[in-house]
């Protein structure tokens, strides 16, 4: 029932008009995310009491991969930051008034949410960033910036990670909820980049903003590892969407290539061609059999660092496969802007890059091998 | 319980020999299937009235993937020829009399068992076999020739692949127990291999051999099909077992190389080589999890060709893989004799070539993907 | 002396504008190609009588190697289909009445020729083609269609493959002169392009345009053979500029990540990433050689396609490896637009489709091996 | 001249032992290298007085290529380290007295030379080595030994490297000539190695061996920079020698897969076989041009360490993806020891390990390109 109303949205409310929001670098975060929310979309694993469905995380990746649907992966990643990347902490270790202020509305779709985590600096090694939230009486005062952050042109509040004390890097961070009309936020730009364009990226400064005490989500101190779980759910959630498109794009190149003819016969015909596709198809489900197994242990309560990080690492890196050998397959016309194949192969490319990037989940999977040199 | 007996065969039963059956070409394989039948290894799917032990097919991988510890891979294949590969078809459409005479000593160790199917010119290309067993009266006359035989030197039956007719050719054939002492059956040679020395392949030669009608599995015209049923676990089982193998090499690699040091410092904590053996280690649990996902859907009664030749094709590949780049980090050592990364760079390339080529995985995957030319 | 003189014209009247032509989707032909005409760069092996500099082919790729140190790669493509891709057959088959009329302007960089030979249908299979020029007393009437016509928008006349007979298709084709002023040429539209946005690139249909047959190059009927010797020059051209890129997009790799540290040390001192670039920098080195041999053999006079067709299919593969594994190394930055790899990451894509697809060069090189089926 | 007597040798007096030497473990160089020493083959670019041709080096490469044509690795490999690898420094910076002892009876083939550089715990880390020379009057007193010393079982000298001060480690070596019957000298045993089975590998130790000082070659303490100097011509004689291989073994594979068929045609008509052909054959041609390149550079006196390490690295990598992509398309026959290219599946595994590892390579390119960190 879920999935048949979000082929509605999807195909209603946002593929008709996805050509022209790439075009314009911005989609209207709060209207899809209005509807969105109010079929129920995004809090699907979050408690009932704050509006969400109170279902497992199975749950929340079944819908990332229906969102693999849309025609471009812009939007399907801003709504994972609204739905899985800046809310999962909030909802497992904020107060109930924190909840009420930011996950509720959040989950409701009446406010748009972004992730303060990267900076110019310090995108994937999380524990070098260098914005401070300084304690003021019952008041941070915040300076810094964030760099990448996606919905940051048109986000309500921001879930921010921020160093609190000078201890050591992974015990001195917190993550606070910070309204991103206060006095001394700064947009300072939407950034061009080479895929992902109706997804809007913003850099942000912050000057002498001042936040109550009471933002901070959960202990103070533990932002560093409360991020890092976050990353847990990110990165799955990131695989569930790229498996779908890369489903999609394997099979639009089938049926493309079955009609167009080269050397008199269809271009799939080539034996290079089919055994390439069905490589490609092998890898897909090779993934897909890992982000299922993964995504099972965590629902039982597993630590699944090391598989969601394999999944990321394949993911990014199939994505990049996947999209440059379909695309030949294409010929002239994968090289024009009027195909999806070509669009994907723009998009996919984050996918090795953000959240965390290829070398980052290496450098976890090595940590879970032991076979990092000690120091 | 079945584990802990496993790994006290392997260990003083079977890998202070492996050296030296390597050296010989062959491995008794009598006494070894006997051991291992009386502990009840080589049935652990058959039906417990013909010795079996009842259980599920994920019981029979288990049994793989714990072989997988034996020093080399001839020996485990061998063992697999015996439990999985000659027998499924029998235990599944055989008559109550061949079972008794062939499936129950064979899983009791008293019989040992091989698999003809492969020719001279027809490897992979199963329906082009040329072996003939043309009735006369109540006997099959057979001539031909088998290549490729796994155990051929030492067994005592043969699971043969057959033309029964001239019909077409995935119609036409049988499978059928042929005993190897007949008069007519020759063997021709020992075939000198690149690996899996402890194993021995025979060259073997039907001529006018005459064997009972009544010892073809289930129904004539059939075999084709039964052994592409009986492929099916053929692939699993491999996959199952080089899984195991494939870690003890990834973590025999990293031991090793934490004490090799090269430029001052462990070979291991050069960046290159953790990083690449995250990447292997990362493609190993991808190959593992779509193992789990094909066994489990194959238990409850699934037809798993699509992903079990998804599995095998990326088994055979990744063991060329895992094999070359742990040998890389052996230096010298990894090209002498006297180190397992190098007999599994020899045995492990096997894993592409038998049981159907990559090639044939490809064409099977594409015949799913309905990417095929047309007739 | 010549050297110094395009590093000035790149500086000075270029670079400093491609930012703002790459944003437009257009460069202006006529005003660079005027400047590059008059400093001799538009007809370096042509001969003098024509404007030409009456150098060898190495002087022409001499050029297009410093040609890659422009800041995109839609001008370099541009000028080389001005000098090295629309006027080969031109100059050494054609009539000095043609010459003139044609050759000389283009030189000069007066007029703005294109290439006519890619339809739909018809990308990299040349031999299928369907425009037709049928004779009609002394002039030709053409009708069909071009596509993915670089300069399209802009040129002067197109160097046209057209049917000219109904003969068997390598022999009833011929090159023909057509100004794109004439009744009946129309420019469907500017196609939107994954990159290579500064050059225009058109649809381009013919609907009774009418051309005196005295416009044919060379003999009428060779035209397919006479496309075939051009190609070889526009393949080793397109290499040549190629070569440079790739030489710059590494280097400026290098001193990014020299300065952008991770995990406290600068990017570029993981031993991962300088090895990846040492990698990246031998296959560059390897495909510089080949070209260097290739060119050599050229010059002397010998047949080169299936060094050429090699030539071609590494640098269409090696530019998608060497922009992918460079932008992961700019991080964040990478995926934007502000950085040359983004921008080649895009650009050098085409690089595998046009001028002959890979699929098309691996033809090439089979053809010559003598491994393709006999019909 | 020389190429036709080559031929004869290689067809006459080697080829037709090859497969038994094979076996034995053992070919026999003093007959052999007689046979060779005698035509000339073993001292092309060797000063006349001492028994050589007094040609450049382009002719020394020439032979190598010529050997690739014996039907192994193993046997080319121990004329190479005979005639360019133990040698080379011998002949630029020996005295005319030991040249006379030991250069100009190895060129002859009277004696057999072996390298001693190697160590346990020392493979391409040339400049940790153990092994000492301490003066002692005018004599040298050695202690320590030598690993994977080619023709070390056969020898009757080697070029040692050894360390004859306790200075930084790139100037305390010297090169030695060191008679092999001395007392002292233990030669410990034959190593079993994956490939190369006709060459004999020893692991030699030294005990208290007495030789004079005037046994050093050139001046003492520039060993490590004559050696690296010797590594040059090392390089560029292996990567010449696996050069005419791999075009054998892909001539081979085409006839033969030519003559197979599967699936009713042969195995070469399928695509994906005649495709993969021709990427490698393009590889191998990539390769053969930058050998060509870097010997011409350095027959003129070029430094081409940097070119010579990467073709190095080029043609260990190479070599393994043409064995492998290779040995597929001979299916079962692939896997048996009786056809060339498995033989060379195992010897050309060593390519990527001996005369220094790929990572090695990588790290003299890296500090070409200037990108090791700083220390």
């Amino acid at each position: 029932m879920l999935n048949i109303s979000m082929v509605l949205i999807i195909d209603q409310e946002i593929n008709p008009h996805v050509d022209q929001w790439e075009a314009e670098g911005k989609f209207p975060a709060h209207k899809i995310f209005k509807i969105l929310g109010s079929a129920g979309f995004l809090g699907v694993n979050k408690p009932v009491e704050y509006g969400g469905l109170g279902l497992d995380f199975s749950y929340s990746v079944a819908v990332a991969e229906e969102l693999g649907n849309i025609r471009c992966g812009g939007i399907p990643m801003a709504i994972g930051v609204q739905s899985d990347m800046a809310t999962p902490a909030l909802a497992r270790f904020g107060s109930a008034e924190l909840k009420k202020e930011f996950l509720l509305p959040t989950i409701m779709g009446d406010k748009v949410a972004c992730l303060g985590v990267s900076e110019v600096g310090a995108g994937s090694d999380v524990s070098s960033i260098m914005t401070k939230a300084v304690r003021n009486g019952d008041e941070y005062v915040i300076n810094g910036g964030k760099m990448w952050t996606t919905n940051g042109t048109q986000a309500d509040w921001m879930c921010l990670l921020a160093n609190t004390s000078d201890g050591p890097p992974h015990r001195n961070k917190s993550l606070i909820c910070l309204p991103m009309n206060l006095p001394g936020v700064h947009i300072a730009r939407k950034i061009d980049k080479l895929g992902m364009w109706s997804s809007d990226t913003a850099e942000v400064f912050f000057d002498d903003v001042r936040v109550p005490c009471k933002n901070v989500i959960g202990q103070e101190g533990l932002g560093f590892t409360y991020q890092m779980l976050q990353f847990q759910e990110e990165r799955l959630w990131a695989v569930a969407n790229i498996l779908t498109t890369m489903d999609n794009i394997i099979q639009e190149t089938i049926e493309y290539t079955r009609q167009r003819k080269i050397f008199k016969q269809p271009v799939l015909y080539h034996q290079s061609v089919h055994f390439r596709l069905a490589e490609l198809q092998t890898e897909v489900e090779l993934l897909r059999s890992l982000f299922y197994r993964a995504t099972a242990l965590y629902i039982k309560g597993n630590d699944v660092t090391r598989l969601a990080s394999m999944a990321k690492l394949k993911g990014g890196r199939l994505a990049r496969e996947v999209s440059d050998s379909c695309l030949q397959y294409w010929g002239g016309m994968g090289f024009t802007s009027d195909v999806p194949v070509s669009r994907f192969y723009r998009d996919s490319r984050l996918m090795s890059i953000g959240a965390g990037a290829d070398e980052v989940m290496l450098g976890i999977i090595c940590k879970y091998m032991d076979t990092l040199p000690k120091k």
